[in-house]
Order: structure tokens, then C-alpha cells, then sequence
């Protein structure tokens, strides 16, 4: 039996008792959707993941504070600007989001979750985003998770959303999210946004450790470029509106809902980095055999972030040296006799040396969108998959004029 | 009083008893000069400084035996394949280098160096390459020297050579170097060869500490890309016949001769950063009044190595929040308040804010062909001076077909 299955369409308001919508707040200069609100009719509890910038926008230094309290029922966002070391009128834009919000649902602010991505440095329009708060409270709807989607885009080229339905007991359970990727997508679940939500019943401190557990398996391991944002935040909201009995200790249907909640973040992260700033392949990069996770994952990083097996990618090159030189790069013992890799089932490299001809059928694979590169290390039993992907023109042609 | 002057012309025969040559031994596909011999009509004592990546090629791990060898002669190299990975046929290679150039020159071959920079992983052409191996010894020359920096381009545009003269004690010394640089020059000396030549006196020793003090300062502060090649290395031969009273310990003019070899590295690599893989400008990074050296070279690697900061430079774009992302990505407790930030000398971060409007002046500043990026962090007393780059479309049009 299948542990899950997928929703056909729908995301946030996918699990009973949430709402979304998302609307044009004056923000992005485009006038395209630049807000998103979520307001679940039941209290929840949640959890949260924050990048480990040690830059840190407005919301997010406000978010990392809220989290703790015991229960929420919304969560405001915007796109457009990163309210982000815009001095104190940031801090400021912050309370006035807060306070209106407060009004607007009548629901205390302790309540309200914030974030914000975009623009770093620049002064946030709070004038026009507090006109569009009571617009957006109004706008709620079961049908609005599009919207919300939409809300928190910014050089995404498609918004990403996502749903899944499960039992736990004798209860159906779902699971929804939308999230906010494109460049910056590296170790540390950079430039990101995802707001998941749930109408599973669990205790707080337990959606805080799987959601830990499941972000740091998959949006840490992915990579788009090697930047690290100022605002990048996971919230997981759980209302307990599915009815199970709830989940109260790390028992057997704690890790069915860890492995779920893993495989529904992978999918997600998979479409953040597919819809990457300019990315035409994706790589999952499997690094086996390793002596430990942690080596491992810096071998995987290493490979994933380099800028030239990415443009090795680009062009379809056979220049699998560069995946050597990555590997030395991290210091890492490595031996090399016992080393090989695979470009999906191709072997390119074995006893000590990479293939020296035949280069027609690696490049084969490297013209796929997608396909994967197995380093087997055959020095223990630890592993970890990663996903990268190709640098190209336009990635440059996006980030050398972002703000003009 | 200057402490030393740049020749007009003239690179690694500049310093007296050196003489040079390179052709072209059947390697590239071009066709272009892929070769390059040093020698020194006297026997010179010789330091080094190797990759620390651990993935090295054949004639690397040759030389980091070789180098602790009391006195050298020669130096052979090639570009156009690294030697590296490539099976046992690759050590042979080295064996085969090593024996005939033996035989032509008639030195012991303990008194040579080797190096190779190009494509990892590839058969190494050794037939055509030890028939050039007599050729080149009957061409070297006191103006082989431009031949001899060709034979270790590879996407170089421009060969890179360099002479300088100075007094030690009341002798005239000279210093003369080549060196191929271009892409993957990242954190320890990537993806370059570097050759100096001098007629110092001076123990070996002492010859090796400076050569590792002025590498570390200079090529291990620039950043084209974020790779670490197999192949780096740079060599330093001091034959003594400049006749000055010989440097035995770390005296003034040990201290003397450490600043100009270490103005002559960074010289080197400015015109290695200048000539990187598509690269249209250069940024110098000063990070300023830091806790300590280590913390101000960590946040100047990663501004450098910030793809978003080097696509923000390609564009002009003048999106500095992504200076702030990559400094907090460091993970060093910075003092936002006390943070400053200049671009030349026009200030855009101060106060725990950047600039929020007057762009123009910035943009004028980003479009120029070098700039500097000062950050001050008034933490300390520390800092240091990094190169970087902007990230173009050429760089990725070069790195996508490299082999092809």
C-alpha cells in the first residue's frame, strides 16, 4: 500500500479549516501579485525553519521570535521587497503589518507569522501593504492557495504548489504547500519561501522536529547557486482538524508522518530548483558508501556548487575531471582506487581513472533534463542525495539586473 | 627611494643565467605552443607551493617529492592536458618526461620540476612530447621567455610575464615570472601556473617561507569561480649569480625581498584575475578593521566567491544587499551598526542601512573597469586585500564546451 498519494491539484487550503488568498499590494513594480495571507479557522501549532544568514530581514527577525508562542492562526507574506537593512522604517513596516492584521481577523498578534522576500535594502511600502491587509482578509478562501502562490513568487517563472492526503489512525490527513524558490537555492535552504500547512493533530515540539529533520534532507541539499539568503523561511502549520489521535511522542506514526512530510518537501524542493534561475537540467547528485553523513553531504555540496561541473552540464561536456577536482577540493580522504562514478548508469570513472574515449555516450546523458551522478565511495555505508543544477546565460542575465 | 622597478619587457630571463623556450609538442588540438622549459646555467635552490586540493595530477605529485631535492636546473611544463587521472600511462609519462629531458640537458633528473595544466583525464600524447623534450633544449634562449609563457596558456587570452629588478645589499637583483591563470582562480591558487625566476642569493629554506608568505597573500586572494584545479603550482628558482652576500636568515633584507616578491605575486595575479574567463572587471575587496586576519579573509572570500555579488558587477546592478547577504553568510558576528561599507569612495552602507536612492552614483562606480568594494567593520585592527571578478555569459559559453 502506498504510504500516500497526491492531490491532482490544490495546496495550502488542501487540508480542512485553511484559507489563502494573494492579491497586488502595490509592492513589485510590475503590478503583478506581490501578497499572500493564510488563516487556518482553528488554532494551530507550528514550526519553522530560518536561514542561518546572520543577516536577517525584519519579518524574519520578528518570526524567529513569534514562533514560540503557543499557537497561531495566520501567516502574512509578501514578495517585492525583503524588508531587509532599510533602517528603522523596515522594523516599523513590521508592527503596522502586525497591528493591522491584528484588526482586520481580530486575532491576537501573537498569533500572526511574517515574511517577506525580495529586495534587500530598500524602503517597504507599508502605506499601500496595510491598504491591501483587509483587502486580503476579505478575499479569503478555500479557493485562493493559487493566489497565495502567486503572492510570494519573484523571479520564479511558475508558482509552486502542492498536496498530499494520508492516513494516520484511522484518519485522513493532508498535507499542502506553496513555496518560492529560483536562485540562491543553497546549503541552507536559500532564497526560499514555504509555508506548509496541515490538519494533522501533533504536539508542537514534534512538528518542530520533523519539520527540522525534513528540511535538513532536503531544502539544505539543494543547490542553484552558492548565495544564502537574508529571508529564507519554512513554516509548517498544524491545526489538528483531520481528528487523529494525536501524535504526542516519536511513536510509529510520528516517522510515517516524518517520512511523508521528507518525501512532500523533496517534491517540492525538486520544482524549486527545476524552475532555478535559468536552469535547463537537473542533477541528482548520490554520494554512497561514504564513511559518514557529514562527509558525505560536503562531498555532494562541493560537486553541486561548482560552477564548472554546472556549466560542464551546460554544454553537455564529457569533462568529468571537474567532478575529481570537486572532490579533492573538500579534503575529504577519498580513495581513489576504490572510487566510482556513475552518470546515470554509465560508469565514468573506476579503478583510479575516468573513461578516455567513448565520450559519445556520456554526453548522451548529459543532454537529458534530467539525469543522475552516483559517486560510489565504498568506504562505508553513509549517503545523502542532492540536487543540482546547470549554470547558464540567463542565469547571469537575471542576476546582473535584478533591481534596474 | 622606490624599492624596486618593473623592466619594460622580459619575464623568467631576465634574472642572469636563466634561459627559456616553448613549442608546440603535439598536445593541443590548436595546434598553439603547448610547451615550456626553464633552465639555469646554475644550480638553484627552488621552493614551491602546491594545490591542497586532493585530487592531484601525476607530474604534481612528482614535484612535491622533487622539490625537497638541495638543487634544481630545470623546469618542464605543458598545457593542454593535465596529467591527471588518466591511468598508469600517466606516470609513465612523468617517467618518460623526466628521463628524456635528462638526456638532453645532462642533469641528474633529481634537478627537475614538472607541471601540466588542461583537461583532467585524458590519455597524455607522450610520443610527440618527448621529441619536442631535445627540440626545446636546443632552442632555449635568453628570448625564449615569450615562447616559454605561451607554452602554459590555456583559455588565457594574453600570456603573462613580468621582470622586476632591485638592490639587495649593493647588488642589482632580478625577479621574472610567467604564469597562466584564467578560470577556477579561487581560494588556494586554482587553475594556475606560476613560474619565477631570480639570481638571488639566498638558502632555501628562507626562499620557501617567503614564497609561502607572499602566495598566501596574493594568489590564494583571488576569485574567478569557485574551483580548486588539480594542477596548481607555483615554482621559484634563485641561482644566486646576482652574487649579493647571501640571505641565511630572516634579516632586513630577507624582509626586503619578502615585499617585493610579494608585490610581484600580486602583480601577477592581478594580470591572472584581469584575464579570467570572460571576465570585463575586477573588483578589489579591502575588508578593513576586522577582529583578526582569519575572520577578514573568510568575509572577503565570501563576497568574492558570491555569484550574485559577481552578476551584480556584470550589470551594474547596484543591488549592494547582496554584499550584506554574503558577509552574514559567513556566519561571523558582525556589528551591523558599526558596519561601512564604500564602493571607491562613495558610501552605501552606514548606520545599519544602505543606501535606499541616489543609484546613479553607484551605477557609475559598477561600470567602471575596476573599482574597489571597502567594508570597514570597526571590530579591530585586522585586514586584507582580495580580487574577484564579474560571472559573464562568456564565462559560461568558455566552461560549457571546454573539452569539445
Amino acid at each position: 500500500m502506498k504510504l500516500f498519494h497526491w492531490m491532482r491539484k490544490g495546496s495550502v487550503t488542501v487540508p480542512k479549516g485553511f484559507y489563502a488568498t494573494g492579491m497586488y499590494a502595490g509592492i513589485k513594480k510590475s503590478g503583478k501579485t506581490d501578497s499572500c495571507l493564510i488563516y487556518s479557522e482553528a488554532p494551530c501549532v507550528a514550526a519553522a525553519t530560518f536561514t542561518v544568514n546572520r543577516a536577517k530581514a525584519w519579518p524574519l527577525l520578528y518570526s524567529m521570535q513569534a514562533i514560540s508562542n503557543p499557537v497561531h492562526r495566520a501567516i502574512l507574506a509578501n514578495s517585492g521587497n525583503a524588508n531587509c537593512f532599510n533602517g528603522p522604517g523596515g522594523e516599523k513596516a513590521v508592527e503596522e503589518s502586525l497591528e493591522t492584521l491584528h484588526h482586520a481577523l481580530d486575532i491576537s498578534r501573537k498569533k500572526i507569522l511574517l515574511a517577506s522576500t525580495g529586495v534587500i535594502g530598500r524602503p517597504f511600502p507599508i502605506d499601500s501593504f496595510k491598504k491591501a491587509i483587509p483587502e486580503m482578509v476579505r478575499m479569503l478562501s478555500k479557493q485562493g492557495d493559487a493566489l497565495a502562490a502567486e503572492g510570494i513568487m519573484t523571479t520564479d517563472t511558475v508558482p509552486k504548489e502542492l498536496a498530499i492526503e494520508f492516513r494516520i489512525g484511522n484518519k485522513w490527513v493532508r498535507l499542502g504547500g506553496i513555496a518560492k524558490g529560483s536562485g540562491m537555492a543553497h546549503p541552507n535552504m536559500a532564497t526560499m519561501l514555504c509555508f506548509i500547512t496541515t490538519d494533522l493533530k501533533i504536539r508542537k515540539s514534534l512538528l518542530q522536529s520533523a519539520l527540522r529533520e525534513a528540511v535538513k534532507k532536503t531544502f539544505n541539499r539543494l543547490s542553484v547557486d552558492n548565495d544564502m539568503s537574508t529571508n529564507d523561511t519554512v513554516f509548517l502549520l498544524a491545526n489538528g482538524l483531520a481528528e487523529n489521535e494525536s501524535i504526542e511522542e516519536k511513536n510509529a506514526e510520528y516517522e510515517k508522518f516524518l517520512t511523508i512530510l521528507t518525501a512532500f518537501c523533496k517534491e517540492i524542493g525538486r520544482k524549486m530548483v527545476e524552475d532555478g534561475e535559468g536552469v535547463t537540467k537537473v542533477c541528482e547528485i548520490k554520494v554512497e558508501k561514504a564513511r559518514n553523513e557529514k562527509q558525505a553531504e560536503a562531498m555532494a555540496r562541493q560537486v553541486a556548487n561548482s560552477m564548472l561541473v554546472k556549466t560542464m552540464f551546460t554544454g553537455a561536456d564529457p569533462n568529468w575531471g571537474r567532478v575529481i577536482g570537486a572532490l579533492g577540493a573538500t579534503q575529504i580522504p577519498i580513495n581513489w582506487n576504490q572510487l566510482e562514478i556513475y552518470f546515470d548508469s554509465l560508469r565514468i570513472f573506476g579503478n583510479g581513472r575516468g573513461r578516455m574515449s567513448g565520450f559519445q555516450s556520456l554526453r548522451k546523458v548529459l543532454k537529458k533534463k534530467f539525469f543522475t551522478m552516483t559517486i560510489v565511495l565504498n568506504q562505508g555505508t553513509a549517503g545523502v542525495s542532492f540536487l543540482t543544477t546547470d549554470l547558464t546565460s540567463k542565469y547571469v542575465r537575471i542576476n546582473s539586473s535584478y533591481t534596474s
